[in-house]
Parts: C-alpha cells; sequence; structure tokens
C-alpha cells in the first residue's frame, strides 16, 4: 500500500496556494480524519476525458494511476447510457428487467465452465464479503488463507484477511498468510500446506485460500509456468482439506492483464490456468459507477440461497447495469484488452530501455497494463522507499499521475485506463527520464 | 421481513404469459438462486416518473413500496445532475473535489451537535458495518444490542446483528437483543439492562446499541414521550457501559418520517430525541444512486482514522455527490418533508376510516409516510399472515404496489416516493378497499 509520504500532512500546507488551502480546511472541517488526499500539493480536477484530466487552470495531467474509469474518463458511449436509463427506470432486482438478464448472459460467457452463476453488488469489498461467506457456510469451515500483503477489501470481515491494511497483527485468527508464488512457487505451496495445518489444528478448518491474480500488493507477478503449477498445487491441498478457492479479479479483471490472439480472455485466472470455485470482479466494471460482482459455481450459491436471505437493494438496478453494459461494450468494440497487450508489451520495452540508463530502476513486473517497476539505492541495490515516494511527487509536478505500491511501497505501480496510446506511453517515459535525471 | 408467499415460486409459472415466463427462465439461469421475484405474476417495469411505473404494455402501476427513489422515480433535476457530471468527470476522494466538501457541509448543518463528521460508503450495509467497526474500536469492546427483529443490512458482519433475516440462531455470540420500546417501553430498558449484564459476564463487553428508529421491521413505533423515555433510559445505561448508541436511518432518515413547523428535522432520532454517537444513512440518499454514509462524533472518527485505514473507491465520488446534492435540492426545494407530513396524515385518516369498515384492519402507526397497519383474523383479532400476503398479492393486480412486513409478516408496509399525492392517496384507498372487500 501506500505510505505516507505520497499524501499530504499538514506540514505541506504553507507551500499551497490560497484555494488549495480553503478547500483542504474546509474539507478537513467536514470527512472523517480517516480521509487522504494525494500528493504534498493536492490536486483539484475538474474534468476528464479519456487517458486525461484537467484543473480549474486548465492544466492537463496524464493518468497513469485509475484504474477504474478503465475504457477511459467520461466515455462517452458509457455517459450517454448512464444518462438514458437514469431518465427512464432505475429500481431493483425484484422486478423483472430484461437488461440484467442480457449482461449476466453476456458476462458468465466469458468464465471458465461451472462458473456460471452472477449475484450482483455495489463494491469489490461487498464482493469479498461475500464470497467468503458463501465458502464459510458451503464448506462448514472458518479458516481463510491470503497471500503476505493481500488487499481485499475494507468490510469488518474483509479488513480482518487484509493484511497490507494493518500488518499480521490486525488479521482475525482464522486467517493465516502465505508468500506469493515468486521463483519457482515452492515457497507458496509450503506455506500453503503450512497454513492449512495450522487451521486444522486450531479448529478452523479451512474455508477458502482467497489470491488477487495479479498479486498487485504482493509486488505484481506475470503468470508463468511456475505460478501456474504453483497455484494448481495449492489448489489441490485447499480442495483436500475441503476448502474452496476464490479469485479475487477486482483489479485485474476485465482485460486489463492484456489479451493476444489465442490467449485466454478477460480473467487474470485464465492466465494462471487456474479453476476458482468463486470469482469476484468490480472496480472497472462500470467505469466508476459503483457495481461489483461475484460469480461462482451454481451449487455453491444453491446452498446458500436455501439457507440465507441476500439481498442488495442498489445492486443490479437497470442504472448499474446499463453503466455495466456499455462499459462491456465499449472493451470488447474498442478491443481494449489486445490493446492493453500490445501497449502493455510496448511500455514494457521502454520501461526495460530506461533502466539500461537509469540503475534506479529495477525489475519490471507484470501483465498487459498492469505494471509494476522496481525503484532500488543504485549502491545497494536494495527497494528504496524514500526514492519511489519522491518519484511519484516528481511526476505529479511533471502532471503524471502514478503511485508507489509493493510491500516496501518502493515499486511504481502503472495502471493506466487501456486506453492509454503509444504517444501516452512516451509521455509518461520522458517525463520519467527526466524525473529520474533530475533525481540523479 | 416478507415471507415467501409475496415472491414468485416456481408452481406460478404455468400461470404466466410466455414472455414472463421466458424471461423468469433466462434469468434463473444466470443469477444466483438467492435472486427473489415479487409476487406470483412477477412484473417488468420499463419506465417510471414521479410516483408511477409503467409496462411494456403501458400499464401503468402506483407506487406504495419504493422508498429509494425518495423524491420520486426519474426526477428530472437528479438525472440530470447525474448526466451532466458523468460526462464531465468521475474520480475518486483522493484528489480534492468542491462539490463533496459542500455537500458535506451541507448534510452535516442538518445533524445534532456533535454529529460532525461524515464518512461516504456505497450502501447502508457497508455504513452500519463501518459505525459497528468504528464502535468496536472506540470502545475496546464488541458487544452489539438489537431488537428482536432488527434487520441492519448484509455484509458478514452486519448479517450477523440482524435476527430478521435468519432469527436468532443466525447471530453472532456478541449479540443480544431487546424488545422494541412499545407501550411504556420499560420492557426494552429491562431488555437492555439484562443484555449489557448478559454481555459483561460472556466477557464481551458492549460496543454499541444499535436502532432502527423507525423501528420498521419490529413493526413501526412513531416517536412519543414513552419511546423517548426509553430510548434514554437505555442510552444512559449503554453509555454506562461504555458502550455507544448508533441510529439507524438508512430507512427512516432524509424526511420520510415527516416534517412540520417547529419539527426537529430530517432525521427519525431526533424525533426521538435521542444524541446517538453514530448515525448511518443510505437508501433514499441519491434517489437510487448507490450512495450511504456515516456521520459521526470526531474524537470516534479520529482514533478510527489514526489506527485503521478505510478508502471506498466508489464512494464520494464526483458522480455520487452530484446526484445526492441534487437529491438534497429537491428534498428541500419541494418541501417533501413537510408534503410527507402532511399527506402521511391524511392517509392516516383513511386508514381509520378504512378500519372503521373492514374489521380485517387494525393498528395504524407509523410517522409521515413510512407507515404499518396490521391485518387480522377479524374472529380472533390475531395477526393474519395469510390475509397480508393476499392483500398484497390482490393489490398487484389492482397496480398498487405495497409489501407486507412485521415480524409476523402481517402488517402492510406503505413507504411510497415522497411526492405520493391526495390522489395518489385516495387511488390506493379505493383499490384497497376494493381488495378488502373481494377478500371478504
Amino acid at each position: 500500500m501506500i505510505g505516507p509520504a505520497t499524501y499530504y500532512r499538514p506540514e505541506h500546507r504553507d507551500a499551497l496556494d490560497a484555494r488549495t488551502r480553503e478547500l483542504i480546511d474546509r474539507r478537513e472541517a467536514v470527512l472523517s480524519p480517516g480521509y487522504r488526499l494525494f500528493y504534498a500539493h493536492p490536486i483539484e480536477f475538474v474534468r476528464a476525458s479519456g487517458t486525461k484530466l484537467y484543473t480549474r487552470d486548465g492544466d492537463e495531467f496524464l493518468d497513469v494511476y485509475n484504474n477504474v474509469p478503465s475504457v477511459g474518463h467520461a466515455h462517452p458511449r458509457v455517459t450517454a447510457a448512464i444518462a438514458e436509463q437514469s431518465a427512464r427506470l432505475n429500481t431493483h432486482t425484484r422486478y423483472l428487467s430484461e437488461s440484467l438478464i442480457e449482461y449476466a448472459e453476456l458476462l458468465l460467457g466469458s468464465f471458465g465452465a461451472g462458473l456460471d452463476t452472477l449475484t450482483l453488488v455495489c463494491t469489490g469489498s461487498e464482493a469479498n464479503d461475500l464470497a467468503l461467506r458463501v465458502a464459510k457456510h458451503a464448506t462448514g469451515q472458518r479458516g481463510a488463507i491470503v497471500t503476505e500483503n493481500a488487499y481485499h477489501g475494507v468490510t469488518t470481515e474483509i479488513a480482518a484477511i487484509s493484511p497490507s491494511l494493518g500488518g499480521v497483527d490486525s488479521l482475525a485468527d482464522w486467517v493465516r498468510t502465505v508468500r506469493p508464488p515468486v521463483g519457482d512457487g515452492s515457497a507458496m505451496v509450503a506455506d500453503v500446506r503450512s497454513a492449512i495445518a495450522s487451521l486444522q489444528a486450531a479448529g478452523h478448518g479451512v474455508a477458502a485460500f482467497i489470491v488477487d491474480t495479479a498479486f498487485a500488493s504482493d509486488g505484481f507477478l506475470a503468470p508463468s509456468p511456475a505460478t501456474t503449477a504453483a497455484l494448481a498445487d495449492a489448489h489441490a491441498l485447499v480442495h483436500a482439506a475441503g476448502g474452496l478457492v476464490i479469485a479475487d479479479e477486482v483489479q485485474p479483471g476485465f482485460g486489463r492483464l492484456g489479451r493476444r490472439a489465442g490467449e485466454p480472455g478477460l480473467w487474470g485466472y485464465l492466465h494462471h490456468t487456474m479453476t476458482p470455485d468463486l470469482v469476484t470482479i468490480g472496480k472497472p466494471m462500470a467505469n466508476g459507477h459503483p457495481v461489483a460482482g461475484l460469480v461462482a459455481r451454481r451449487d455453491l450459491m444453491q446452498s446458500f440461497g436455501d439457507h440465507v436471505r441476500y439481498f442488495n437493494t442498489f445492486a443490479g438496478t437497470p442504472v448499474s447495469i446499463a453503466a455495466a453494459r456499455a462499459t462491456w461494450d465499449v472493451l470488447h468494440d474498442e478491443q481494449l484488452p489486445e490493446h492493453a497487450a500490445m501497449i502493455g508489451d510496448d511500455l514494457r520495452g521502454m520501461l526495460h530501455e530506461l533502466a539500461a540508463r537509469h540503475d534506479r530502476l529495477r525489475d519490471v513486473r507484470g501483465s498487459g497494463l498492469y505494471l509494476g517497476v522496481d525503484i532500488v539505492d543504485p549502491a545497494t541495490g536494495e527497494p528504496d522507499t524514500r526514492a519511489a515516494v519522491a518519484l511519484v511527487g516528481a511526476l505529479r509536478e511533471r502532471r503524471i499521475l502514478i503511485s508507489a505500491s509493493g510491500r516496501d511501497n518502493a515499486s511504481l505501480k502503472l495502471r493506466p485506463p487501456l486506453p492509454f496510446s503509444r504517444s501516452d506511453a512516451e509521455r509518461f517515459i520522458t517525463e520519467f527520464d527526466g524525473a529520474l535525471t533530475d533525481q540523479g
């Protein structure tokens, strides 16, 4: 997660212009102290389009950060769909709606066999909360296994399985962490084996192993034969213990990892050749409209539905579905997953060239338009959090939005809207080069 | 909660037209089995306006059920605000946004002293989940006290404090239930005292006492000197035990209970003269756009914010705020809380007249446009669930949307969009009269 130095702090106040100071003062007077503002010099945007955002003064920023407006900020087809449906009807799922059914049919067609049942919710947190609840119900067990810097959301239940929020101490006693499948993946498999034994010894059993299929907060891992093999082994161990596997696609899903001809599709778990029992989706699903979902095997949802009442008022409404459907159509009509694969390759190539000239840059990891690049101390080769954070700030001054990530907060995270162009990539690289040169 | 007979079941299928059957079959093939459709004869709406919804064939239904589109279905000011902002910008709260600050200032001005800090979320469930999490953090205790048929939401944590979902057996071991403040309220106070003692004896302590201020799922209780006194006594007991009081305004809030000259405002807790530590808001907040919130004392949020990371991606975005602000403006400009008080009085008067002619109708309870009316067996005076459910179905055939509620599912719940007119009320009463007459 992002460290405090990429955020505004009170000691930055005096350097700000009068309007920004006034907005911050008013904001701090009414919003919870838990709210954070990006950057020592926070930004007020007033409009956006595609991969660009604009301030009140007309300054243009290039977006290399925001994964939610995935088909581009304020995409005209998505905004038209929202406007039209809002003016016509917005109710709930206890009346019949053909658009909901059509969307579910389309969406489910992109998943693997067996993942045939959709439940709509409003946020990724709600999706993971429901997935874990279904897993506990179906297995009769309560233990959860997550990667060591996982982030899955902010409900009480899901914060308790998200070590990136507060460390291992903040986890529930029925949670165990495992190393991500780096290297040959054997460490993860060994950890999963130990976690299962520990959960069983404590009487919790194993309800679920939950993985972000991009392993983003664990430092970005692209699919490889090793990750595939390790995840398959972990899967077998978890199933043998009576547990289920949940693929958290809230961030990697909907084509962000890229798709090439002959490749498997929109979902990270397909890239790893996993066969999860439940899949959660969210953030880019409706380009910013609050829509998320759980896709699961029907037998799991049947048992849950027979015993548990679940109704989510704002989920699956006609306006939410209109937003999700338009986003889906744009994603396909504009071939954005294919574009993400191509431009992601370009961007990785450019980053490697840059790394050849700047020894602060190391490993470039990830897939499609979801990349991490490590910032190190050139003298030692160790992760350099201070330098990474300084680069985020320097890039903000150069009108590039980006963030730091990873366990050490020493990786830069690149996840722009998917229409990110070759010229956007060049602009980013030019400014990144400049910031690295300035930093020395 | 609503019993199964107000929902579609497979045995109703053969009586349906071909299109409805086809939609249901397709829907059942893709959505979770937990999804329910209202009525033996489900309805497909295609447009709505104000208090009316329309089918594909142009049949007009009067809405006496839907509390979410509170300022009226597809209100043109709300839909215009959503359309305009969607086309301009939709990001998150880590950039500065004046509209968010202005909305927070306006909203907080309607709360009592001390309730000065806002956190935005997407659903009422997320609001209650966060409120309870803050209460547990602030008190260092974990026990929760709820009314015996309470409903507060569907996250794992909040389902575990919602007995209306699955009975007392479905509750967490740190939850105790109390009777609602009926009669002189002394039973509730005695129950709260016992609940505190029981939670303390079990080592849980008391984090929070949570009340829906309309007591809707407990049968609707209008504010009275007795409820005020009982809630004050309960409040004192909970505070003395180190616990906090959470007012759940997700359903009663934003003026549904009505406001008269000299009366205290938009929130149910003000009608009860309560002083809660935390207040949750939701459903009608943005007329159907997924927006909800937690309003709390600053000291509670400071402590939480200092120790816990909480960021809700879809909450407080410019489009969400545009929807919430337009809804707020319409609520005030059209004086809907005042209208709700007036028309609610009219409707109660009409229901009393109807009860004088139909001995199936008993007690009419509630405030403003949030009313419950009991359906009884005329011979015994006992709650008659079968008759209530039959009336819901009969009214559907008469193109009136309504539902059954309460612990016995033997009360009809009236909570139309707030622009419900005198002629809407007369239309409802005419059809209700007809349905009661037919039922005999």
